[in-house]
């Protein structure tokens, strides 16, 4: 069915009933004009917001409507991620064609949803628009971060030593494979429709190492290190073979170098 | 200068410095990955988005980029206004066209940062990017309530008195009046274009009086009574003369119908 035959409250009332979930924090939940929540005291508070929005950075021609929902989710909690906080509540506005089937919103929920509760996350609320024509999802997120924990990309020191989680390319690779050979169940290709935030990780680093610096670095190693070398006025070094590049984009370099001639 | 000219990076750097503003609450303000700020012990947190399109929800032919930008802040102010809350920090994505001019841009920062300042209200993050076609502006808001203070589209009692604030219908007036005849600078024009949230009113009527429930009635009477009783399981009784019709309008309705015509 499509969303217009059904009408904006109508498919409202369907995402609330497939997103709800009891929160002891959330004073008024889904249905009114904005959502409350108690403050966790003793926590700062980290605002933020990512957008993905069709033929600009996904393609429904490889990527599923709850692909997309989680991706939107992932790029918000990336963000926490790198500050060192918990994602907490989520705001996810979707902007839909007239053309979209309502199955496919509630996709594009789930998704979201799906991710978001793996690291404690919770849509609270948000909007439905009608869009003239590229489907949107845009995700605001509110986490929390102990002020000790806090980590920005400013702070980075002279002798600081620069790391990533991971291996790098995969999600990079995934994406190319994608494009040249259509979709595929392969874990690279995962990488880039399915990526997974560092929630765990970043907790695990700035609860246990002396951390100065930390960033998101889903738009590549070398524009975020263009980034902490600008905010922080330092230089950086790279050494090459030091980078933990993975060996499977390694492997399929050539490969879809070669589909590209 | 077309954005496309400028890059991403720098037409952020020139939105920093048109909206950054000092908070001793901001701990980390417009730049990082996300915002960082300290709560305020004892409110309750509200979250609310709403999200304005080209071509849905307003018409480049008669509204200035600012004013997008000031009506998509307002549409925010005004869920926390209905909540009995006070609106504190914004986060602004903005959806750009690649023919987007750059003072465009900052002009719908402009806007939506001159209310929200007048309201106590401050850009505090959000992003940027490339649309297909149509402009959009989404506006998340972080706002703060007294727990005694909070109130939601539920909690309306049997016998409740309905009151709105203000004079009915003027900016639908000032909508038709600039869909038959172009822009015009008129005040009814003004309500539709620049139209004010109802912060300081619903403080006061909070603060000073009982009231068992409110409700955001920018989409008009007639459909927010509805969601009132839907929520409520009651019903409405409406006296036709009771209305606070804007005389205004009464004398413009025959003037826009006649040019339908």
């Amino acid at each position: 069915m499509k969303i217009t035959q059904l009408g904006e409250f109508g498919l409202i009332d369907l995402i609330h009933k497939r997103v709800i979930s009891k929160d002891k924090r959330v004073v008024v939940n889904l249905g009114d004009d904005g959502a409350v929540i108690k403050p966790y005291s003793g926590r700062l508070l980290i605002l933020t917001t990512d957008t993905l929005v069709e033929g600009i950075h996904f393609d429904l021609n490889y990527c599923s409507f709850e692909e997309v929902g989680w991706k939107a989710m992932v790029a918000n909690l990336s963000d926490i991620a790198a500050m060192g906080g918990l994602p907490r509540y989520a705001l996810v506005t979707v902007g839909l064609p007239k053309s979209i089937q309502i199955e496919d919103v509630l996709s594009i929920y789930k998704g979201a949803s799906r991710i978001g509760r793996e690291h404690d996350c919770k849509i609270i609320g948000g909007d439905t628009i009608l869009v003239p024509d590229n489907l949107f999802v845009s995700i605001a997120l509110l986490g929390e971060v102990e002020k000790k924990f806090l980590l920005t990309r400013s702070g980075a020191k002279r002798g600081d030593l620069i790391c990533v989680t991971g291996k790098l390319g995969e999600a990079q690779a995934g994406l190319e494979f994608l494009k040249k050979y259509g979709r595929q169940k392969l874990s690279w290709v995962r990488k880039h429709l399915r990526p997974s935030p560092r929630i765990r990780e970043a907790r695990i680093l700035v609860s246990n190492l002396k951390i100065n610096s930390m960033i998101d670095i889903s738009d590549g190693l070398s524009s975020e290190l263009f980034h902490l070398s600008e905010t922080n006025k330092l230089g950086v070094i790279i050494y090459e073979n030091k980078i933990t590049t993975s060996t499977l984009s390694l492997k399929l370099a050539p490969l879809i170098h070669r589909a590209q001639l």
